[in-house]
């Protein structure tokens, strides 16, 4: 096991002294980049780049090439778990991702089988050991996968929804059903991660993307719990390094405390939430990740840089800051502007670890 | 002027005692009730329901025939002031709300006329009045307004939005261009509400409902703050009675104490914001709107009933709580479902009274 060049980033997930304050952006492999647009389509579809593993490498090092990352993260979609159960993936453009067999039924739900997770994912699996192999220990990988809640929604909606009628339906009226197919996919996320980190993920972090679409009461029943439990059956070492879990819930802003609690090394913030205020909340439980507003990067470069430095400063000095936007970057931004969010990051962040 | 048969609304406005806690429905005149989608069939269009004071009365007057609300919301739409702006307000099926006429450029904002959202929304406060002489002084009638920022973000993105992109990115490129139509907004905001309280409204509510897609920083830049200018420029007597002014802004649960010191006398809360907390943080400074999360209405009576005595408990005894939903009511919704809702609270409430 060759020792990391850059090991910034694992050391703000153990607060630990750095230099400067780490960086990478979710969704940093994305359509944002003109060479990442030439590689999709020299694949044909996102499934087809998703799932070779050749293809999902040079993506993932794509970003690595242009900016100073800290970090790499697999490129993947979160909704491989549902897709290797059975669903049927899709992709509708400007529709987002579909599945063509929703869940429809308690039968379907007692039907799924999590093993599917790593049996029918060894696509992700060689990719995960690729990427780590062509970092040469540049930089850590992350690894991912959607939490239990969010693939849920998806799961039975069939697609994006604004407000998850279906699930929220059978979350309240069927609760057994419910609680039966999140621990059916906490189980499945727990393998696939654990699979991802036997290939080499140095880090690996949930998405909650829809937890926030919940009350405070079912956040923590339908969405928190699962992500605690997934933490607990985890390995917490491998090489005989610890494996850092990062869990992002956007919108959980409010639920910092009880998030802090889960068992996760880092909890992300979204652009609502004040890192000052949240770092006075949360203490030295956790590192924080985040939370420029992906919009932002849509500014021009001197506004960029002041709201890097207004996020710096709220921050504040030492070490348990990783920084990053609030979101995943958006198709259409301007590549040079996030140079100058990467610029700004190292120019102005090393007065803050001194 | 008559006396106010049911006064519980306007005494939780003011944390006075009252015998139980006082309720309504954001979006309670709407398409779960048969008798709405009846109206809205002969009238022929959204449009034409609304610009029709004779049907807009009617429609407001619906859910207070099958439910004891203790208030009456007028009928209309958020985006009127925009429409009357000259954008050319149009529905389509499924897609929500459109402009014609998005706006462009600073020109366009500098052409904008504040006055017109009196001058063209004559049927607006025809319908007032005669849903005021309609009530009998049975229930107070609640006026309203999209918020300037909320107004802003369909002007310029022509609709609906997911992310935002155009209006941030004036809002970050060009703040003096966005100060320039917010101010307006502001302006325009101001003499439809106080129009309205001329014609007879004894409440205001304003809905900023995109409030929460920003930042922190950027809330209290270009939503709170002209949410503050509104309220300063409303008269705040009518006929010898206060005007109470709610504020609601859809994900604002993170800025509560901000929100609760902006002169608002009530403060509405999505579902995500736990009601008791709430309470602890603003104290008496504010009666505090909601929570209950529309989905809820799809589940069983008795957990609708379980929810609403959760929420009725968690703020605890003492005036101070309108019971609301956490955003206006889905489409779709069963109205005995409604029934249950309305029922727990006349009969659980009492006892928080005492």
């Amino acid at each position: 096991m060759t020792e990391l060049i850059n090991d910034r980033f694992l050391r703000a997930l153990r607060r630990e002294p750095v230099d400067r304050t780490p960086l990478w952006m979710m969704r940093q492999a994305g359509r944002y980049l003109p060479e990442y647009r030439a590689t999709r389509a020299d694949a044909g579809s996102f499934m087809a780049l998703c799932s070779n593993p050749e293809l999902a490498c040079e993506v993932t090092l794509q970003p690595l090439r242009r900016y100073a990352m800290d970090a790499a993260i697999l490129f993947s979609d979160i909704l491989t778990i549902p897709d290797a159960m059975g669903l049927g993936l899709y992709f509708t453009e400007g529709e987002g991702p579909k599945f063509e067999r929703p869940l429809k039924n308690h039968a379907e739900i007692k039907a799924l089988e999590p093993q599917r997770a790593v049996s029918e994912l060894r696509y992700v699996m060689d990719a995960v050991s690729l990427i780590r192999r062509e970092l040469k220990g540049s930089v850590p990988l992350i690894g991912f996968s959607g939490s239990p809640w969010t693939l849920a929604t998806y799961m039975i909606e069939g697609g994006s929804s604004k407000d998850f009628a279906k699930t929220k339906r059978m979350a309240f009226n069927e609760p057994e059903a419910m609680h039966m197919l999140l621990g059916k996919l906490a189980e499945a996320v727990a393998l696939y991660l654990s699979e991802q980190i036997a290939q080499g993920a140095q880090i690996v972090q949930i998405f909650d993307t829809w937890g926030g679409a919940l009350s405070h009461g079912a956040y923590r029943e339908f969405s928190l719990r699962y992500m605690q439990e997934i933490i607990q059956r985890l390995p917490r070492e491998a090489d005989g390094r610890p494996v850092p879990v990062i869990v992002f819930t956007k919108g959980g802003g409010q639920w910092l405390e009880t998030i802090a609690d889960c068992g996760a090394d880092a909890v992300g913030l979204d652009w609502t939430t004040d890192i000052g205020e949240a770092r006075a909340r949360v203490g030295d439980k956790v590192t924080l990740q985040g939370n420029m507003d992906p919009a932002m990067l849509f500014a021009q470069p001197e506004r960029i840089r002041a709201e890097v430095a207004s996020i710096l400063e709220r921050f504040g000095s030492g070490s348990g800051h990783i920084f990053n936007l609030g979101h995943g970057i958006t198709p259409g931004v301007d590549p040079d502007h996030v140079l100058a969010m990467v610029d700004a990051v190292i120019e102005l962040s090393p007065q803050y670890h001194r």
